[in-house]
């Protein structure tokens, strides 16, 4: 972590100007987070402020930068590409041990000196992260301000807020009105004793006001805050981006339209001794900052996020069409890559443009729900790998090739990991098919499971992991995700992984998780076998009611890559009935080579 | 929840007197919680207030009187006990939802009035309990007050504190001298940055001494405090515990006596700006107050909590030999049992002081380790049975019986639950019989089970569930709890059970913990198989140490109620090479009927 050689000189020169701008406000250290004022995942250009001052270009990674140090915090996952993309700087890495660990704000309360100032900007700071930063600066007499965003100084082409049209989710995709969730949303309100609730992520105001947008990657949603008080509700976002057709039907249903910055001003002005509803864990210190202090704050999960977990009984019948024009789209691609190996040169990218093209064609598709990976032999090790036009491997040879993929439609969010092995099938491995079949042992245990209404999904994970801990091996991430409908493909608040089992993480009926154990050998191969499931009821024995999984997903599994001696027979019943329904299903969504395609491939063992 | 009738002369005026108490002390509610100055599971005579004030002698329950109402709150295990036991007395039974939920404190932040007075002894409440209750009752403007035990002013002939010796635990079942252990104390204590460490609970202070007592039911513990500074001990016992040849012993160890109620006193005493390590949740307001201002406190697990939760090599193995000599009584039980039957007449009680004294007749038994459980039909059903002299049931005719029961013994602590058929095994139900294989189902699953090392004990909870989950049943307790060495049957910190996955749940080598899915169907029969397993090795395959459990109870567990068909080929495996080792290792240490007995009921099935 010694100070790198700089001559990076785009690079050096933005430091230089963002340190000419902390010495004016006496500022000795400035944090830079990966973050918005809507604490979204994927970050609209205007707020890559970290990308920009640093030239690192991974999702996560927060920079820190005093008056004669800067330093990038990352974990592992992207080491790599921070090392080649810090070369020159002047910016040193600093390798922590996960995405979700803090060690910046220890490293700040440590060499910052009493009494000296760090500075990050309030609008984009998680309300949690605050605290806990508040906290570690506090104990160590270092002052802490939130109220400049220094980067309007030095950033002097920085984008403006994303431009897009907002769209409308229209019926009958949109399954219940936008009157019905402002309804609903007030209901939860009154319960909790609230006058007025306030909303800052994106999918949460998407879902409510059934409109959608493109203003970041991957996720349907658009940049705007919500208040929504019992006799109307204000959204806030930028001029010109709610077509007047939208804004009537807003008004229609009391919600009107102001600028996209007045909202804490909105705020400022509630009146006292009402009640606010806020998110804490969605909320910006700037915006709890707004809120006056006679205004009493209940802080809970937002309604809608609940709400929009528990599919309807209608959206569940319009994800289970998408996932037949999705999984029809899967095997078109596989069809043709099983012919085309061999005669064309195919690379990861052009596997992502293909498999894009094939579901493009499908009805009700709108975009890719996230980046693909598609990774080759040793590029599937690498769990957030994303292939590149200059490095991209090409498929040639033996070997695993892992491509993890889904889809927006109109009718639901997909998204599924699939291993095939590519080159001579008697080239696979004894070592490729126990780890194969281990994982689907994984995929298997955890898709039969019947569990009580109610079971915190983190409880759940140990299922799927216990075959694969039986051999002595692991993976280093969740098992599952919450999946949205037309939606964030990350969403909350069930997440089957080893985090917090907070009473919000119960499982509720109409969520939809993805299940996905994997494997990885560094250097080696990587194997994911990710199936998106539905949960379901499963009746009531007396012991209350039980949920299970309906397997959403519909995609041949690979099954050269078995061994067959590790499957118990349960669980070759198991990919048997599954490889039947995938045949049942997508066969009529297909035509010529795919169909004898889809044939062979779901053929029982 | 209407006052009842008070006719209960006895109760009726020991609650007036109270409320005497209270009307002078200006106090408009008392809260009297089922605790003592350590916050123990079983509670010496002077302290079970709440028992002596309500006549309710359930082990878990709290009481709150105001000045015209009395309420027992008690979660569902004790209703019936409650019922009968309160009849009478004016007090009336708040039924609450489980043992760890708090409705007494929002019962009294609802029903006392702002600026009114509740009070509560500060010297038996926990520290994590007092924040809640404060926090609760500052928000409605409630006063509190901790310093006073009106208990002094109504119990006229309250017990004083247990007179029993202490005795020393000695080589060669105490396998680390107290000097070592003092030792490695005061290394956790240097790397916590901590100059002094007080220690309330009392197994902690047993273990770390090397020292044992008889102060309260079935834990080996005596009533105590110790603090321990860098080049001094001082441990708080009443005067005439400790025999003086140990007192000799302790100073040799640098370890001085003090008087019992000097301890906070000697908090009080501590040099300014030392800093001193105490754990939160076993450490009670009153104590915590005893600390001087300037004194920094760290709030950590007692660094023996880790230390005696892992099992050195040498307790490992009188671990093993005791579980034969325990296994071996269990036998002898068991065979004189069958042959009882019929001839002889045999209830709860009476199979509780038979087992005991086969026990009894063991190379190293010390006691109990718990307060038997024999539930015969029905009474197997109640999770915390205990049968009692006058209302037992016999057992004759058909049903299941249910044993679980434990043993203290110088080199372990055991504690083991079998299910039996007793009558014609021509009647044994095809329910019964799924019911119990499902449960061995459970047992067999973590039994077997591999994890990282590190793995947060209750994640692994779900897999011992899920055989009975997938048949839409469940049961309401814990998976497992953590077993002390020669030291409390319930101890931390690991617990295979659905709560908070801190830190310190994480599963390391040597720890040993009990494994007890049941099923249990109300007014017919309750079923639990529970064995004791042992934290070890499984090697290291690239991802990191794995544990896996050693099964340490050995004991046959029943065939005639399996139904073979629901068993998979691996779990009748692990059956039958169970049963091996259970006759191979209990043969050489039984003789007579009980050898035929064992070699007839380790059968291969």
């Amino acid at each position: 972590m010694d100070t790198p050689i700089a001559h990076n000189l785009v690079i050096v020169s933005r430091i230089s100007a963002l340190r000419a701008a902390m010495k004016h406000e006496n500022i000795h250290a400035l944090l830079v987070p990966s973050s918005d004022p809507h604490l979204s995942e994927y970050l609209p250009e205007r707020w890559k402020s970290r990308e920009w001052l640093s030239g690192f270009a991974g999702s996560m990674g927060t920079l820190v930068v005093t008056l004669d140090r800067a330093l990038l915090f990352a974990d592992s996952r992207y080491w790599q590409q921070a090392e080649r993309e810090l070369a020159s700087t002047g910016i040193a890495l600093y390798k922590i041990k996960s995405g979700m660990s803090q060690e910046h704000v220890d490293w700040l309360a440590t060499n910052v000196s009493a009494n000296q100032t760090v500075a990050v900007d309030g609008a984009v700071l998680g309300l949690g992260a605050m605290r806990t930063l508040e906290t570690a600066l506090r104990a160590q007499d270092v002052k802490l301000r939130t109220d400049c965003d220094l980067m309007e100084a030095v950033w002097k082409d920085r984008p403006t807020l994303p431009q897009a049209p907002v769209y409308t989710h229209t019926a009958p995709h949109a399954t219940v009105t936008r009157r019905d969730k402002l309804a609903a949303t007030r209901a939860a309100m009154k319960n909790a004793n609230a006058d007025y609730h306030f909303i800052s992520t994106l999918d949460d105001i998407a879902y409510l006001l059934n409109l959608r947008g493109s203003d970041v990657n991957f996720n349907p949603v658009f940049v705007a805050h919500l208040l929504i008080a019992p006799n109307y509700a204000t959204l806030f976002v930028m001029p010109g981006k709610i077509p007047s057709a939208i804004e009537a039907e807003l008004k229609a249903d009391g919600v009107t339209l102001a600028a996209y910055d007045e909202a804490s001003a909105a705020l400022a002005k509630l009146s006292a001794n009402s009640t606010l509803l806020i998110d804490p864990r969605r909320i910006t210190q700037r915006t709890r900052e707004a809120v006056p202090a006679n205004v009493k704050v209940v802080e809970a999960i937002n309604p809608t996020t609940f709400a929009k977990s528990r599919k309807t009984e209608a959206e569940r019948a319009y994800v289970r069409e998408t996932m037949e024009q999705d999984g029809a789209a899967m095997a078109e691609f596989y069809a043709w890559f099983e012919q085309a190996q061999g005669s064309e040169r195919i690379t990861e990218v052009t596997i992502d443009e293909k498999l894009t093209a094939y579901r493009a064609r499908r009805p009700g598709f709108v975009s890719r729900s996230f980046a693909t990976i598609a990774g080759f032999k040793a590029n599937g090790a690498l769990n957030h790998y994303r292939a590149e036009p200059a490095t991209a491997a090409v498929i040639e040879g033996d070997g695993l090739l892992l491509i993890d993929s889904g889809g927006q439609y109109l009718g639901g969010t997909t998204d599924i990991t699939r291993v095939w092995p590519i080159g001579n099938r008697a080239h696979i491995t004894a070592e490729q098919k126990r780890d194969y079949t281990l994982v689907l042992k994984g995929t298997i245990a955890l898709s039969v499971a019947k569990f009580p209404k109610g079971t915190k999904s983190p409880y759940l994970d140990a299922i799927a992991r216990a075959p694969i801990w039986a051999a002595g091996f692991d993976y280093g991430h969740g098992t599952g995700h919450g999946v949205g409908y037309f939606m964030n493909v990350h969403e909350g608040p069930q997440t089957i992984s080893q985090g917090m089992p907070d009473p919000h993480t119960a499982m509720e009926e109409g969520m939809i998780t993805s299940i996905e154990p994997g494997l990885y050998r560094d250097g080696k191969w990587g194997i994911r076998i990710e199936n998106l499931v539905l949960n379901v009821p499963a009746g009531n024995n007396g012991f209350g009611d039980f949920l299970q999984f309906e397997t959403l997903t519909l995609c041949p599994i690979d099954t050269h890559l078995i061994d067959k001696t590790l499957l118990r027979s349960d669980e070759i019943d198991w990919l048997n009935t599954y490889h039947a329904e995938v045949a049942r299903r997508l066969i009529p969504h297909v035509s010529g080579d795919t169909k004898e395609w889809l044939a062979a491939r779901t053929k029982t063992i």
